[in-house]
């Protein structure tokens, strides 16, 4: 693992929740992007060399909109950078731990990204990604 | 905010974690550290400049524990490097944000800390941070 990437924070209101973080970290998001196969509209603030996603579910089918039902607004996932994506992925599943998805799948922020099932990682929904050249 | 300076992950049982998270992140924890004042034992990893810090109650009165009891395993909360701690505060008090101590405290890894109530920042329990020279 190179780098934290970004944290991911489900909202329940991007425009509330952007307005609440910009005065947190005293400083706007950068950029704003939805994410139609993921049903999620994102905001993302820069702190140095990690980023701040803010994640509100465009439609009930958005695993954001299941997660904020279940447990409310709060932290949803951790990305780490990785080198080469798909032989994390082979490593960490020889080591025994489940991935969500088999092939590495498009994400937010022109990533490469796969998760990991958070039951294998002490309840924390752990993402790897690598940027698409 | 200058850096993202750790993440914070309550785990029921510190070695097991250490053992977990060494594997996934293909690396050793550099330091374990206990904090009486917080009933807390805590290990380290750093991922380029963040460091990942396990917690595990060391008794019931801790805030892990009752953390844990609640809610389970997982994220506990995101810590952020400040250059001056006693103007951030005073500044995000005016914001509006609350603080969960009026004061400094002394925390792990040789910092001076001060938390912000997690209701106020869409259910995220945001610790400041500034190294105690």
């Amino acid at each position: 693992m190179k780098n934290v990437e970004h944290i991911g924070i489900a909202v329940k209101e991007l425009a509330a929740a952007e307005k609440l973080f910009s005065t947190l970290f005293n400083a706007a998001p950068y950029k704003r992007e939805t994410v139609e196969s993921e049903h999620v509209s994102t905001s993302f603030f820069q702190i140095n060399q990690t980023k701040i996603e803010l994640l509100e579910a465009t439609n009930e089918e958005s695993a954001i909109a299941k997660f904020i039902e279940k447990k409310g607004e709060g932290f949803h996932h951790i990305a780490f950078e990785v080198g080469d994506i798909h032989s994390e992925m082979q490593r960490l599943q020889d080591e025994g731990f489940t991935l969500l998805n088999a092939e590495p799948k498009i994400g937010a922020d022109n990533k490469l990204v796969c998760f990991l099932h958070p039951k294998g990682t002490s309840g924390i929904l752990v993402e790897l990604c690598q940027e698409i050249r």
